[in-house]
């Protein structure tokens, strides 16, 4: 033991770094993924000087956003168009946030704390600079994982743009993105109501997040009505989490000129698409004016800087009050992953990976 | 016989006018409509000087313009969310350009064409003046009914707005949406490729509308083989028409930023929206980052003098050919309508109800 120890002292002084990274094993298009479709191994990383080419640096990573689209990443080729499916044997990426080790490119130098929607699911990495999406001002006094929640931000003040008053609902109204989706909202002087998947999250998101109301869709048999009595002069804005019956629940409820920001669809990731239910009330766009739009974090990195500002804001002043659930060290991927499925979660679910 | 004339002779003199005109008897939720739903009755209207209130205009119906929209509006309360629905044992009302008769508004004089998205499907009427949408320059030298095409050209112009060299697909490519939408889309220089349902529409698509390609979708057993050979590098807008599988298909197909204006789903409108097939592949929305909108005429017509002038100048200089299929006397309206379900029009069907 202790011999061992003493050698992983000198090659990380040499510039040599033990990195344990989960790489895609097979494609899992149904269920949950497990260690038959995602393993963990140990590599030796060199991050000395003379290894990092130019316009490269190593990364340590801190911190994983831990999220329900990365599982429509690995499902196989049935599903290849919602994302680029990872590829075999190669390790997975993910959005997170690291500290730079050294640097080969002027605009970065060690210490600087950098975020990336395309970081390996590794301890370490060597990668270029260009994957890097933004720097973070690690002396702003709010705390690193907060940094993670540009989605929920981009959906509400981006993509929905709501006025003061209009009628929001969001699925998924305790997790990760929902949880601040509503919060911004409500500083936005909307109405805000959330569906959530038990009596204590929708307790949680009234009294913790500020949502005006809820309600447990599992205990509810009929959508339209539970959507007809939290909403009787309709849906402005619909922050969609969850797709598929929610979904069209709630088309038969929009306003004119109502938007629907498309965050992820959780209801939807663990079956081949040809067995999911299909929407059958489309044509409701059409009549309503209604704009339903995808969007993705790595497009939108260039408001990278006005998101901090106002999240820096709100978190400082006592307006928005996230809540993270952090899981410790890269083996707890899975897991992690695996939680967004069985509605066990609160907030946003988080690996640690270094301590920052 | 030579009573009556002359009686009604001398009425139109006094300021009495007959008219015909549609009106709901029972809703539709099914199948095409009949008599059993839209009847025509006749009215005396007094469109003399001392009956036009303030602010109301007297309108001779010239033209109509006759969409599929139309259906979604009398299927009553299920589907009432895509349309308001018209009421019963009310004059339906409808797209079309009118020549004024007499005017109690400054704005508008005796002779003036004027269109409105919601006239009375009647020969003539007495309106609020609020309810005309634009006024047509009568000696522009393009042909009226060219200037109901206004929903073609805001779906390219205005919601899918595509860049040289998109590819770009349209359903119903020899309808009155498709047929002028294509065109538009191969001035802007796009790709573009049509499905239709007949070989013969194929060819018109074109050799007379100029679409670089086509499909007769009733010949294509499977909507994916035919989009994955006509569209090798994806589709970068999609001008839906039909809704329903068609939709779903494209949505394995789309590029990144896809845009997909939604004029209507033709496919969807004589059921009831439970009985339609769901389209489960929304989730291709998020991974592709695709706007999905609805757009109707009424809102866009703060655009109309651009659409306007583009239009009359591309058909005066010969880039666009209209083709409109005309129906005489507000006797065909029902026939017209119904003509739109059974694939057997090519180009726009408009309604001349009086001579211009």
């Amino acid at each position: 033991m202790g011999e061992e120890v003493k050698s992983l002292v000198v090659e990380e002084e040499m510039g040599v770094v033990e990195s344990k990274e989960w790489y895609l094993v097979s494609y899992a298009p149904h269920g949950v993924p497990t260690t038959d479709h995602l393993k963990l191994r140990k590599v030796r990383l060199s991050i000395a000087p003379e290894s990092i080419p130019d316009a490269h640096v190593a990364i340590e990573m801190l911190l994983f956003s831990v999220d329900p689209y990365l599982r429509g990443r690995f499902t196989g080729t049935l599903d290849g168009l919602y994302f680029p499916q990872f590829e075999l044997n190669q390790v997975i990426t993910i959005f997170g946030i690291g500290r730079v080790k050294r640097s080969n490119d002027s605009k970065y130098e060690e210490g600087d704390i950098v975020l990336s929607a395309s970081f390996p699911v590794a301890e370490y990495c060597v990668m270029p600079s260009s994957e890097i999406d933004a720097k973070i001002d690690a002396a702003s006094g709010i705390s690193l994982p907060d940094y993670l929640s540009t989605l929920a931000w981009l959906g509400i003040e981006v993509v929905a743009d709501p006025k003061p008053g209009s009628n929001v609902f969001i699925s998924a109204a305790s997790g990760g993105v929902g949880m601040i989706a509503g919060q911004l909202a409500k500083i936005r002087g909307c109405r805000v109501i959330g569906s959530t998947g038990s009596d204590e999250k929708v307790r949680l998101i009234k009294e913790e997040f500020g949502y005006d109301d809820g309600f447990n869709y599992k205990k509810e048999e009929d959508l339209d009505a539970v959507l007809s009595k939290f909403f009787p002069n309709g849906i402005d804005v619909y922050l969609d989490n969850v797709g598929g019956k929610m979904l069209e629940s709630v088309l038969n409820h929009v306003n004119k000129f109502a938007r629907i920001p498309l965050c992820g669809m959780i209801s939807q990731y663990n079956q081949v698409w040809t067995e999911r239910e299909g929407v059958r009330n489309l044509l409701n766009l059409v009549g309503k004016e209604v704009r339903m739009e995808g969007f993705l974090l790595k497009t939108h990195f260039n408001r990278f800087g006005d998101f901090a500002k106002e999240i820096e804001g709100h978190i400082k002043e006592g307006r928005l009050k996230p809540k993270t659930k952090i899981n410790f060290g890269i083996e707890s991927f899975l897991d992690s992953l695996n939680s967004l499925f069985s509605s066990s979660n609160i907030g946003k679910v988080v690996i640690q990976v270094n301590k920052a």
